[in-house]
């Protein structure tokens, strides 16, 4: 968690040390094998969605259920306001409460605060800054939690690390193929992001393969260029699904958006329209060395991937989606702990 | 339960056998004096609205907790998103997930999924094929519970089962009388043919009185005929008021929409307009055998029926109501033991 | 709790006798010190929201988990339906269910009701009835509990007493000033007429400020005149904020809108911005005797009060708001007790 940091938040996989991560991936296979922990008991976990959420919301939930505790969802649209995040500002706007006010708040009422933030209505430097869930770590005093910010997926990524080990095992060496797929709903790229420095991290050799104007985010590349240079890992973007499949051991599929179009939906929507035809077949799954497909849904059926290929032995999204549950109880189990 | 079926699913009243039912009542009977029971310790039941729910909602939670256990509540509107339901589909519209692979992944976090699906945009015999609900079971792998389908209410007609017990004690022979009533929105016949049919199964002789036009649906009257036939009972529809509550120990109300003008708003509206007076007041529930009301609510208070039946000796609502909390605790029991 | 009833309810503070309302602040105290408690196993509390809630919501729902209880939580707008007040109507309208029917109902599946009533689109001489939650109270067969209806906000008045009490001890003979501030969106009055009553009846003097056609609701009011006579205690209102602050030992700052442009809202606007400048600053709070600031928040930084004060030691407000939690705990506690 964020080094020297009085309160552990997780706001991205790497506010995690490498023991804490093994830590929880080896409590999530004692907890999936049915070991039972009630680390939770007589405590409240806050989830706040700015966003809808299925697999995340119901997971967490079950999570902290499971963990003997409760939660208490907070619904922005139907629950709630809109809230400040900028420091200083004179409030005559729309938002009557400001974050750092809610997040002291409501860290008196419960253990740790979950949020999903909003998509802020702006350019994507200014999304990327992931001010709103920042701002909530800033001022809680429980730890936050990132159930998904524009940059940053890390609850996917901890699922992602425990599937990628069951299915196998050693990570060193293995390769990664992240490729985009067409959808008329792109999400962000957030999960791609946290799943490339996860893998890089584990010591893959990671393939991003995408259509022209989709690369992912400036300093996420970046970093990632760095993180695999100081592991001597090969690491390669902007390739087609071809060349990026070639030899893979995992094929990671996700839709994202462009973030040279964010927020210009005309424009967006033209360089959606013009990126057809990435869907995942056994054609492209055969290109790997016995490849196995994830993705961390929810999945667009015959547009991204194809019925064959998701309901048939290749897939591990059922895996992913499961191991959410498992890896968010270790997790809770760490923050929470004591 | 369906029959052959790995997994029990409660899609209607008809999946489970006469004895299931009868454990479920006497449980029921035995909860609602006070007996206890925690067979839901520690785990956790997911219910999913894609429509609104004031005591259908409420008694389940309420279920649930007092059996231990804890929900994952979620409303579609707010919560998440459009959900596919036809096999085989490119998915490029509104729906970007599909519900084989929502209900699989909801089944790694949850012990069961109670579901009360969407109307559909659609024409009655579209409708009437309850495929939201069956996609939901048949790919869920855990037990699927009907929140109320466009076909069936089978959780309201546990609770009818348990209060005409309770008034009548043997129901072979007695007499029901069904009838609609008038309301400016009504309601899906649902209720009323889980009621019906399980009524005619309990050996009930039942009349169903109806402005013309207002038929239930076609497929259920012939169940129900063929069901009145086998154990020679009489059935009746289609008859007025009066008529019906003839001697009734038992009148049920309920006002539905005509499935002749389903999706048909004007025409539906220039229905239910010409129908008007379908009121049930004192004179009615004399006809009757010191007859008794039943009515699943919301009810429309002096155009459905009178304050005075309502607030009178003969209703029956609050004890139906209070009734589902206690049915489905029965139900619960038997779904998720061991 | 309202003399002569058989149920509990807890619609405005003077619903508890002075020994009642001892022993809540007592017990919240201990439980702030740790002690724990379990009054609440096994029992489901129902919250009703027809507005919005962030604080009382989640204060409230960790109130119940923490005495070992579960919740059924209910917003209106996404989970059901209107519901109608008044009785011997014809429902023939948008509301489909009574009240009365909807309050008989709850209390067969939950142990208390907690209701946030919707504004009413009616007068001001309308809404102050608080017909809506008194229509809950008069048939609910639990305990309801009021979680801010047009006139009055007791669950933010025990806090607040708390709160008063941590800080200045002996309440008797000290100075309360209560402020109107500036804000584009004011609440209903309905916290400072509880925390008036709730002043007065602990012995302070109180002196209100407001700009001029914001004066509190005339019936309210009335009663603070004559508790204040009673105890020959000194009450002004409808002065300004410098006066009002002289000598204060709390300054308690709100911004509520005038009940003479009550659904008016042109002329609220009108009157909301001729009313400007009414902000909370360091020169304000300096006036008072070694004053603290006290806010139910939400709170507009740099509009309602300035961000040195709100950061500052003399504020209050994340006191009020944790004792929310306490102080609600005690109230559960005593309401639902054996």
């Amino acid at each position: 968690m964020t080094a020297g940091a009085a309160i552990p938040h997780f706001i991205r996989l790497e506010d995690l040390s490498d023991r804490q991560v093994e830590d929880i991936l080896d409590l999530a296979a004692r907890l999936k094998r049915g070991v039972s922990r009630a680390e939770l008991a007589g405590r409240s976990v806050g989830l706040l969605f700015f966003r809808g959420s299925l697999r995340t919301r119901t997971s967490l939930v079950a999570a902290v259920q499971q963990l003997g505790g409760h939660t208490v969802n907070l619904t922005a649209a139907s629950d709630f306001w809109e809230l400040e995040a900028r420091d200083g500002t004179v409030m005559d706007g729309a938002a009557p409460e400001h974050i750092r006010d809610a997040a002291v708040v409501m860290s008196k009422y419960v253990s740790a605060l979950a949020i999903r933030p909003a998509a802020v209505t702006g350019s994507w430097e200014q999304e990327r800054r992931d001010e709103s869930i920042r701002a909530w770590a800033a001022h809680a005093e429980v730890p936050v939690i990132n159930m998904e910010s524009a940059l940053w997926h890390p609850l996917q990524a901890l699922a992602d690390l425990l599937t990628l080990r069951e299915t196998l095992g050693e990570l060193e060496g293995k390769r990664l193929a992240i490729t985009w797929t067409s959808s008329p709903t792109p999400s962000s790229p957030s999960v791609v992001h946290s799943a490339l420095m996860a893998a890089l991290r584990a010591g893959m050799n990671v393939s991003v393969a995408h259509p022209p104007g989709f690369g992912l985010d400036q300093g996420v590349l970046d970093e990632a260029r760095s993180s695999a240079g100081e592991r001597s890992l090969s690491f390669e973007t902007g390739i087609g699904m071809d060349e990026a499949t070639e030899g893979a051991h995992v094929v990671y599929a996700r839709s994202w958006f462009s973030t040279e179009t964010y927020n210009n939906p005309t424009l967006a929507a033209t360089k959606v329209a013009a990126a057809r035809g990435w869907t995942i077949d056994e054609r492209i799954m055969a290109r790997g060395a016995d490849a196995r497909l994830m993705h961390s849904m929810p999945v667009r059926r015959n547009l991204e991937v194809t019925d064959e290929v998701l309901d048939g032995p290749r897939s591990l999204l059922y895996a992913q989606a499961e191991n959410r549950l498992h890896t968010q109880k270790g997790l809770l189990s760490l923050l929470l702990r004591g």
